[in-house]
């Protein structure tokens, strides 16, 4: 396996040291060797290094303390602006505002988000996504000044790991792989794939800490609510149409 | 760089010989070291190998043939049924049903697909994102059983290159890349960005192929056009609801 694959862990430890200036560029190189739709490259990637402006995006991130301690902070956008911009300056008719494009951009993004996290690993920093991006995402736009065309749709914070986690766990790879055809799961099939997981001491003390009879229950009562859900659903879908990508 | 980072094209000419086992595998547990969301893997792989059921597929893919040719081809998909099921199976309550845990999910999925491509890439093997698998996503639901909860978002078909294209270019990094916020473009500096591209002699035969007066009216006019785009974002957008991610 690829070695930075294999040891892939999210880092919410960092030491304030800068990344260097050669890392970087090899990271951002990564990032736009993925594929891309059409090669027409449908995001943009804010790389966040002045503390200041990170100060100000730590409140979208629940002011977890490695948005500021870490020394970069990339927050990965769709992007059709760009594009559009180019095609009204050639007389072509662009009409990338909608939906699919919507689709096509976030691709882009996020394969090449995966490309500068891998990168970022093999220069033995550490990275770590934010979903909290999604959350808060109105914010984000007013403080990165992101123009009408570009949304964003994950954060990574990148820097010099100041911890070293074990890697977490995952299902069997029976629950996420299906042959030929999508194979749905019999209640028995789901018990038993959540089941290593359900019986490892980290959920048991998840569910003493918490008082609940099932990690499930943790998930829907305290991690992910249905207000919170919706609200986030609600609020983002609103921003999607505001910033032009469903003028159809 | 990441030596699959940096030599990665995209191959759509492959030989017919199957994948071995192992190196399934390996690009199966690569896909699943991603990040992920809460650790909640809310992506299936569809991993067709049955050349019947690629068959079936080739028509969705406007019968590029290397769906047939090559091996194997992976539909990559969001998928909340997986965890929902478990959830209800708990007596938790699950809200993973809106729009909030759709961009959730694909996150999840994108960034799984992207290891799961490089993965193949270090066992020689090549790749090609299929952007179709938006346009005709009701279709793939059908032929591959995707129950509610779950929906495609974009195809990897994978095997032994029988072609070894050049790198495809890129617009130079400052395109893409902005640092602290986001800086938006003069007209100069649009024309400065895409001036390579549009001077390449790979442009030029594409203007005098298509009859075109420059590269921007090739993407309007002849391969992403405005009544094709909003009649696949409006298509994709009714299965979304039709499968269930748009229930608040």
């Amino acid at each position: 396996m690829i070695k930075e694959i294999a040891n892939h862990r999210s880092i919410r430890k960092y030491k304030s040291t800068p990344i260097d200036e050669e890392t970087l560029s090899d990271m951002l190189h990564s990032a736009v060797r993925a594929s891309t739709c059409g090669n027409m490259q449908l995001y943009s990637l804010v790389v966040t290094l002045d503390p200041h402006v990170r100060a100000e995006l730590a409140p979208c991130h629940f002011n977890q303390p490695m948005v500021t301690e870490a020394p970069c902070v990339v927050t990965v956008c769709a992007d059709i602006h760009r594009f559009t911009k180019w095609c009204e300056q050639r007389d072509a008719d662009p009409a990338y505002d909608n939906f699919e494009w919507f689709l096509n951009a976030a691709t882009d993004a996020l394969l090449a988000a995966e490309n500068l996290a891998l990168a970022a690993e093999a220069h033995g920093l550490g990275i770590c996504f934010l979903g909290t991006t999604l959350y808060t995402a109105r914010d984000i736009c007013r403080i990165l000044q992101l123009p009408k065309g570009v949304i964003p749709l994950t954060t990574i914070v990148v820097g010099h790991p100041a911890e070293h986690p074990e890697r977490t766990d995952r299902l069997p790879l029976d629950a996420v792989v299906h042959y030929d055809r999508y194979k749905d799961y019999t209640d028995a099939e789901i018990d038993e794939l959540w089941a290593e997981k359900e019986a490892s001491s980290e959920t048991l003390e998840l569910l003493k800490a918490n008082d609940l009879p099932n990690l499930a229950q943790i998930f829907t009562k305290n991690r992910y609510r249905r207000e919170d859900n919706i609200a986030i659903s609600r609020a983002y879908f609103e921003l999607l149409r505001e910033q032009g990508f469903f003028n159809d």
